[in-house]
């Protein structure tokens, strides 16, 4: 499965994973896809040091990169608790309310929040690329907007490619105003932040809007069928995220999470602002219930809805609070059935994208075998 | 671009194409694809009977069928006055002022309503069906659930097969077990009444849900490149519907329509209740607004809202009041941009679905050319 970028870099399959795991970043890399390890959750750099440095000696030698979270717009001078200062106390009154009604205990003093979202201010990000260009790193992947001009020269120094997320051909466009190299279109189907345009209708929109940059497509894909149907539609290659949280290799912190997922059907997600006050696909739980609800005081504007949730979603995650558990997930998730190596899941893709080439050969009339 | 299901049917492309309009219908057969006639506008079985007879007489002899909009579940004797008497007066007079907000005009006295919502009576459909079953359609497609099981004995009986939409794999099981014969697997980003299931993920789910039932793939359709990725994904065609609203053979009553349709961007939909109560696809306008507006009285449910605003929604069009003026359509209407015969229309779809196919084969490594 072989395209243009993925020539470029160096990757046997056309097929780039996303992974806050640095054990599935290995593993996709090792497997000939690329490996792109999110940063987010990265607030001291020495783990991150550490991380990349378990990738370096697991990923014999192939490429891989890494997502950040870098907001397009820079606030000067405002520091984390100007940030909460903005908070409204009925806000921080309903998170108590909903833990106490569910009876979620506190966390243990020094217990570590597991799945804090603190990646998104924009020194912590540039913190990550400090420790990140010391790496031979591939792919730069920046979620949120383009990432800024300094960043994307540095990275263009070092031969890193620069990747942004757009959900939208006009938000694509400004990307590649900007300088980028790739566009990740994330369809509405897609885990974590997503737009409202599907990606049957985003991917040949994002492709032509940026024609001759390469495109990715993401959101839905979870078998060959769908990364065929990616390619056909003009995409240079696919961006998978959550078919790799039911890895084996995955760490998700919660053995009832996972059970959650891999029960979950296609219609257990909901775009939710709960998660970080911007439209997210996760898990459909009490919890983004809670803040969708009509009745409640509604989830408040990024930053400040990551960081108001964050401890409350740790204490959720450490204590495994059933019906407020989720986690950011994709409509694929209702494919996600049962835990496999990244190996099994890459060697599934990869043999259902050639059946589906064979398919679409017959229907096209051409023979299947050549 | 042949199928299984596109030689039972014995056409030479495995597009369906979906549409009000008898003109639309007998050149999308002619082309080589199968145009299925929506029925719902018809509450007169004579002017049914008048389109079919057209339709016969412009066909040349290749296959057709009809779509009707037929409950799933039967309302023993309960008039349309009935239902009328259940809408509340405050709706009623939020529709009246809405009207006068924008200085919408009544109709004159006796004047048509161009886009009446009544085929959703099963006693209209089941007239429909009396006049379509003395035409040699060859299939039935039915909008909301399976159709009465009398009904699939009757299209059996004369050979006609048996389609019905669905927006989830359970509810696609639920078709196969009334004894259906084709699943239109409706995304998403569709047209009309959709879920919330994208394309992508939804095309293989019914797929495998109800194998080896031949699937349609609906929502998001609109070029070759999207026919290609819809059959990589497991479907024995494509079920078109928005794509043919700006064809030269359409007769949508408003030039003003037809000017938003052609400057919309994928963005510009919304899935709302406004039209009929459950949510469908369409322009987004200040009318859907106004129904989505959490301020506002909301939709009512089906049938109701659907009645409530039949005469509102012919005056809007009629009076081509700007702000106001929508339809169904999907996403795919961002590449709506020109005015073009049915045939280039397809010309296109074939051609692009060529370039796919070899697009594909490209990157599976396997030669573009045979």
């Amino acid at each position: 499965m072989q395209t243009e970028l993925s020539k470029t870099l160096g990757v046997e399959h056309a097929v780039f994973g996303f992974t806050p795991f640095p054990a599935v970043a290995a593993a996709i890399s090792r497997a000939g896809g690329f490996g792109v390890l999110g940063a987010v959750r990265y607030t001291a750099p020495d783990e991150l040091k550490r991380d990349l440095d378990w990738i370096e000696a697991h990923v014999d030698g192939t490429p891989y990169g890494l997502d950040v979270v870098m907001p397009a717009k820079k606030v000067e001078g405002v520091t984390e608790a100007d940030v909460e200062a903005m908070i409204p106390e009925s806000h921080r009154q309903f998170v108590k309310d909903t833990l106490t009604r569910y009876g979620v205990p506190e966390l243990a003093e020094g217990e570590a929040s597991g799945w804090r979202i603190t990646g998104w201010m924009e020194q912590v990000a540039r913190t990550q690329l400090d420790v990140a260009f010391d790496y031979p790193i591939k792919l730069l992947a920046n979620a949120l907007g383009s990432p800024p001009a300094d960043v994307i020269d540095r990275a263009h120094e070092q031969d890193v490619l620069v990747a942004a997320l757009a959900g939208s051909a006009r938000h694509a466009r400004k990307h590649a105003d900007a300088g980028i190299d790739i566009v990740v279109a994330q369809g509405y189907e897609a885990g974590g932040h997503t737009g409202e345009i599907a990606s049957m209708v985003l991917t040949p929109e994002v492709v032509d809007a940026v024609d001759p940059l390469p495109v990715l497509a993401a959101g839905g894909i979870g078998s060959g069928r769908q990364v065929a149907a990616a390619l056909a539609l003009g995409a240079q290659g696919v961006w998978l995220g959550s078919l790799w949280l039911t890895t084996t290799e995955a760490e998700l912190p919660s053995p009832r999470l996972i059970e959650k997922l891999l029960a979950a059907g296609s219609g257990d997600t909901v775009r939710s602002r709960a998660l970080t006050g911007k439209p997210a696909r996760q898990l459909r739980t009490e919890w983004t219930d809670a803040w969708d609800d009509p009745d409640g005081p509604g989830a408040l504007p990024m930053p400040l809805q990551g960081l108001l949730v964050a401890e409350a979603v740790s204490r959720i995650q450490t204590y495994e609070v059933e019906p407020l558990l989720g986690t950011p997930v994709g409509q694929i998730v209702g494919r996600m059935n049962s835990q496999r190596s990244v190996q099994a899941v890459f060697d599934d893709l990869t043999r259902g994208f050639e059946k589906a080439v064979d398919r679409v050969n017959r229907i096209a009339g051409r023979s299947a075998e050549q």
